[in-house]
Parts: structure tokens; sequence; C-alpha cells
């Protein structure tokens, strides 16, 4: 994979089509070699598509640098690396000059000229090439080698997500992709999570795995920490899934519950499961992470069957306002304390008129810690109760001591709040 | 650069080192050529490294595979690279053992053993290499090339950016480090930033400028889109800035006020510093956004200077009960309306007991557009006046069509809303 743009390299913007693009070949049963990551210097691309050929290399998908502006160079590139040249497509000149005309509506006063010079670089095309239909204005291209040449494929696809991705299904659907992955060894991955341990307790139990004579060689087996989890990841070909299935069996043996997902599912997945499933409403009350976790509860469609709200309470009057904390609570125990985290829970629960409510107070950093309440001392509590219930709540409380800057402490805390809310929808009380 | 791990490279984490090491050695004036992804396969990354050294870099610098587990295997395979033998440092082994100390304290049931051992293995460190103090419980190395064999220096740090960025510093402070370097060209980069217009307007620009006889050829000027603004990045040796000055009037002539940022700052710092110059206290009140308005807000250290709280009202209910928005009113108009964003933009000040308040509420997808109202179209509203003012508030209200999925519709709505509050702290008015 070959991902074109200064503004990656330079790290203005991290690229986000490496990592889709690789579970798409993935599900192809296409094994992704390397990403690598140029500017947008010919020079510097045609060196790369260069070593990816000469490494015997089947397909280069490239994104990005299809854009209107002069920076844009990849058609011409590839066209050149094909040994093809680049001809206007008149067609496609006149597709894409339809959709510009919805530009030149929503900005009337955008330069005419502008936008013709624009539209007739995005409709130069290499000889021989598959147009892939623009979603932007850029149209994608698959770029077969020459006749008779040999050497890889190339599929060339605009840089933003929300082109590219509409794009792929009709770039896989080509002749000439299909051509070029013919032979590809298909794999299988499996992703299992864990919360709640160290990541070198999974070192142990792999370690452990092979002492006990399981066969592992042929599962390609990583861990990484990810947001407060671990995952745990193994890639096989068809014939080894039995194997698979015992290391399976041999990790949920030996951390039960900690290992929460065996299929992968997120636990954003199974909390919306849980909430829809017992018909749950929930709201959340935060103070340190500051609206993630109500819009982490709202990341996936169709959130409002079980989100009714959230409060954001960074000032103590607020917390008082909005959600009826005692002042005096705050007074006692400090605004980052158990009690408030749950006088917040139980507010957000009976403002927003809904069966559970979540609590998270803490100190984010960089400034604000103490040594009795550092920084990443975060506190959290999930109620839970019938909408009408004044009192007989079923709670779960937590104070946890988070690593990290503050953005990192505030990210996690959203994970510690998702596990909670889980465990009490599972039935654990404190 | 070189980022190694499977979970990178397979799409399941998206490396975030990348960007911000890639920023570090643009400060030091060094060009970073290209950044390669790899698996956690020994073969794949000697491969990666030896096709560096031909392509003839002076510097490498690694991220990823220090960890405990098996499949963490970069400092074994950089020791090779480089020729030089892997060694156990005693004195490191036992920095490590009072790290993980920590760590036994805070998973009292931890197997003693596999810390043992995943402590050794971190401890294994290339003959002559100098050793970075770890932050997490992987240390780094700075590898130089084996005595008179000529070739890179490898930089090699953990993949976690909480530990990697701290010991960045020391790394650059080393003599290796020092004597690869030594030579690089020094570049500047300057960034502006414009909101309200197409990319192809710029393409147009650039182009009027080349015509009006400026002289651009010194500058690589990079352009794209990133969260619905426009970001021109430029980057040159010093002697070019007569030519960059020149640019940067010519932009500010032919764009004026959309030209938001001639010196790189973010809406968002500017947004934070126009807050805090006039007193400023903030409130926001989301429906489709569903918090990611007061996350951004209180993404910044200190942000609770300004920022007060925020309610996230996605039912009607809650829009009632919580901010005091008529249901009449939202019977009318539908939630989804101007009508009904001023009133959740006025409820949030009123609540929240603030200057200013902000409203938004739109169609975030997938499912829930019709014809009037599709998918994208979100309205907006922003109201400010003294804590005490009933009426004579000033105000801006907007009503956008937003491209994109759900989560671009819901990321730009927060930029369209951060542009809009410093629209009216710069004094526009409906």
């Amino acid at each position: 994979m070959l991902v074109t743009g200064t503004e990656v390299l330079t790290g203005i913007i991290s690229d986000r089509n490496g990592p889709w693009l690789s579970e798409r070949l993935r599900e192809l049963g296409v094994d992704l070699a390397r990403i690598v990551v140029v500017g947008d210097r010919p020079a510097d691309l045609l060196d790369a598509l260069a070593q990816m050929a000469a490494s015997g290399l089947a397909l280069i998908v490239t994104s990005g640098g299809l854009g209107p502006t002069a920076d844009d160079l990849t058609a011409a590139v590839v066209a050149s690396f094909a040994g093809r040249e680049l001809l206007l497509d008149a067609s496609l000149e006149s597709r894409i000059e339809q959709i510009t005309a919805s530009v030149s509506e929503r900005w009337p006063e955008a330069d005419r000229e502008a936008l013709r010079l624009a539209t007739r670089k995005q409709a130069m095309v290499p000889e021989g090439a598959t147009v892939l239909s623009p979603r932007g204005t850029a149209p994608g291209l698959v770029v077969p080698p020459a006749d008779g040449a040999g050497g890889p494929t190339v599929v060339v696809l605009p840089g933003p997500p929300s082109e590219l991705q509409p794009m792929w299904g009709e770039a896989v659907g080509t002749a000439a992709f299909k051509a070029a992955i013919s032979g590809a060894t298909v794999y299988r991955r499996e992703i299992v999570r864990l919360y709640g341990l160290p990541e070198a307790e999974i070192a142990a139990t792999l370690r452990s795995a092979a002492q006990a004579g399981l066969s592992l060689d042929a599962l390609e087996i990583t861990t990484c920490l990810r947001r407060g989890e671990i995952e745990v990841s193994t890639r096989f070909e068809p014939g080894a899934q039995a194997d698979y299935d015992t290391l399976l069996a041999f990790l949920a043996a030996r951390h039960g519950a900690r290992l929460f997902s065996r299929d992968g599912r997120t636990i954003d997945e199974q909390v919306a499961s849980l909430l829809l499933a017992g018909g749950e409403t929930i709201a959340a009350a935060e103070s340190c992470t500051g609206g993630l976790l109500a819009a982490r509860l709202t990341e996936r469609p169709g959130a409002s069957a079980y989100l009714v709200g959230g409060a954001v309470v960074y000032s103590n009057a607020a917390k008082a306002a909005v959600l009826g904390v005692d002042s005096g609570l705050i007074a006692q125990h400090g605004a980052v304390s158990p009690e408030v985290a749950l006088a917040m829970a139980r507010g957000a629960r009976e403002r927003f008129e809904c069966t559970v409510g979540v609590g998270i107070t803490g100190v984010a950093g960089p400034a604000g810690g103490t040594v009795d309440k550092p920084v990443g001392m975060v506190c959290f509590a999930v109620v839970q109760g019938a909408v009408s219930s004044l009192g007989g709540l079923r709670s779960l409380i937590r104070t946890e001591r988070l690593a990290g800057g503050r953005a990192a402490v505030r990210d996690r805390s959203t994970t510690v709040a998702m596990h909670l809310i889980a465990a009490l929808l599972h039935g654990e009380r404190d």
C-alpha cells in the first residue's frame, strides 16, 4: 500500500486509509506486505513504486494525490510507472462537470475557469486503465501493467476516506484487480479482548500454552494495549482453525471473565446490546471527560434507542444547578470523590428520567493534582433502577489511577466507564 | 521512519507515532524521506532496514516491538542489522524490576515468573548502544552502525505514544544521534488555514499567483481538506522566506477573512484565546454531536477557565426537561430546526449561568433523514450576553448541509460550531 501526501508524511494529518484498506485486503485473503508513506514529490512516488515492483508484489494500492491542486500528481506518476500514456477522457470530464455544477451552486462566487481547469486535470486517465466513478470530484483508477510487460497492477484511490471507501467495491470488481490477486493465500483473523490485567500476563499465558504442548506455530499472534484493554489478534490459514480453537479455550480457562470478548466484539457493541436487550435508557454525567463518554455512547447509529442525554458539569456550580449535586457533599469530600461521582450518576438518572446513570469525576491534568488526588485519579459510579424508583438503586462505584497525559486519562476513563456499565448490566453489585 | 507492528499493518490500530515523530524531525531540520509500516516478522523488519540503508538514509527511527511478548523483537533485529551482539544489561534489568514492582502492587495476583522473564527480555541491549530510560517498562535505544562499518544510526523507541514521546528528547541528546543528523538541511514550515471555500479555489489562487509572476519554485506547497477546513502547508529553506511572505500577502488579499489563520493557529486555539480575552464563559447544548463539542472545548488544559458545562439532549423530553426548550416549538418546527437550535443555545446559557451558549441539532444519519431535512443537515446557534441579562442577546444562527457519513457529519459539525463561536466573539451579528 502506497500512501501519498506530504500532509501525511509531515505529520499534519494521520493516515486513516491504510488501516481501512488493510482490513478490506484481509477480507479478500490478501496478505499485506507493507505500507509506505511518501510525500508529493514525483521522484519519491516513482521510487516507491519501483521498489515495490522489485519486491515482486502483485498489487499496489495508492491513496491520495488525485485532487485539483498542482501537488496532486499520482495519476501522472502511475501512468509513467506502468508505461501508459495519460489521455483526456472526454466522457469522464463531462461527468465531473456535472458533479462540480452542484459545487458551483453552493459556492456561487467560485472562479469558473479554475473549476474548468480542475475538472480537466482530474479527467486525465492512463491509456487502458479502468476508471472508478468519482464520489467527490476525483475518479479512481485500476491500472494494469503495460501489455506483456508484467509487474504489479496499481489501484489508484483518492485520499479522503469518504471518497475512497465507497470506491473500493468497484475496484475489487474489475478484471485487472481479480487477475492480480488470483492465487492469494486466504487468511483468517480472530480477535479476543481482555480487560483488567497487565500485558505481561498475556506473554506469560502464551508461554504457558507453549509449555502445555499447544501447537502455536501456525498461529501469528499479536497483542497490543488499546484504550486500556488488551487485544489479542491471531492470523492463520484455515487449516489451523483447530489450533486456534484450542488456544481460545486455554485463554478462557486461564483468564475467565477478564476475557470479556471471545468474538472480537468491542465493549461498545456489548454495552449497546445489553442496553437494548434490557430495555434500559442511559444518561451520563461527566466532569473530566467533558462529553467524551456521551460522544462514545452516541457514536453508533441508532443510539437514540437508549441514550437519553448527558451533562458535562465542569464547574461545581453546574454540578449543583444541573444535576442537583449537594454543594455540601462537594465541600466535604471534594469534587473528585466517589461520593460526588455517585451523586452525579444519581442526578443524571433522575434529571434525564432514565434507568441507568453514569458519573465520572477526576483529575485529567496536567494541572490540578494533589498528593491525595494525583493527576490520573478518576472516580466512577453507575446506578440502575426503574425510572420512577427513588431508592433501592443498584450501583457500582470505582476509583482508578490512570496512567498517561490528559488525552490518555480522558480516553481511558471512557473505557473504564463502559466496562462498569457492562458489569452492572451483567448483574454485578457493590 | 520504520513503524513495526502487525496491529498497525493489519489495521487494528492506526499509527500515531509517525506524524508526531515527523513533526519533531522537522523541528530539527531533518527531512523525512518515508514512513514504512511492516508487521512483526523478523525478515520483513530486516528487509525494510536494509532497503533504507541502501537508499543512503542517515537516520532510521523505529517505533514498536519492545514489549514483553514474544512478537516484540525489534531490539534483536536491529542488533543483527547493526552487526552488534545482544547482551543483558544488569543495571537496566534492576531498573525495570523497580518499575514492575509498582505493577506487582497494582496487580497483586500477577504471575511473578512471567514478570521476571518479561523484565529480562526487555533488558537485552545491543553492544555499544545507548539506553534511553524506560517510561513504561520498555527502554529505548540509540544504535550506531558497527565501528567502521558505516550505515545509518537506528533510534529504537517503544510503540505507546505515552512512552515514546517523553523519550525523544533523550534520544536527540545522544552523541550518535547528533552525529547522524549533522549536515541535515534546515527547513521551515508555515501553515495557514482557510474556512468557507472549496479546495479548487486554492488551486486557482496558486495558479493566479504563478501567473502574477510570484516566485513559487522554492516553496513546496501542499493543500489538504481537514475537518471541513483547508490547510495550506509550505515548506522551504530559510533563503526563500521572502518568496513565502509574498505568497502569504497574495493569499490574504485574495481570500480576506476566509484566511482565518495566518500563523497556523487552529480555530480551537483562537476560540480559547477569544473566550479568555473577553472573560467569557461557555456552555454547549448538543443533540447530533452527542458531546463532541464539549469534548473538543475541554481538550485543552485549563479549559475550566471558560467551559462551564454542556448538555447532551438526544431526546425531545431531555431538551425540554434539562434546557427548558418549549415542546410546542419542537412540535411546530421539528427538533432539527434553527428555532430549536436557538432555544437550545439560550437554554444552555441560562441553565449553566454563563455568557455564551451554543446549540447544535441535526441529522447525523444514516437513518432519520427526510426530503426536507436530509442526512447531513445541521442547525447551529450561538448566543452571547451578560449572565444576568434576560433579553438583548447577540446571536448567530446557521443551517448547513454537511457531506459524508455519520462520523464525518458529527466531526464537521463541531468545526462549524467553533467558527460560529469565533465569528460571534469577533463581533459578527445576524
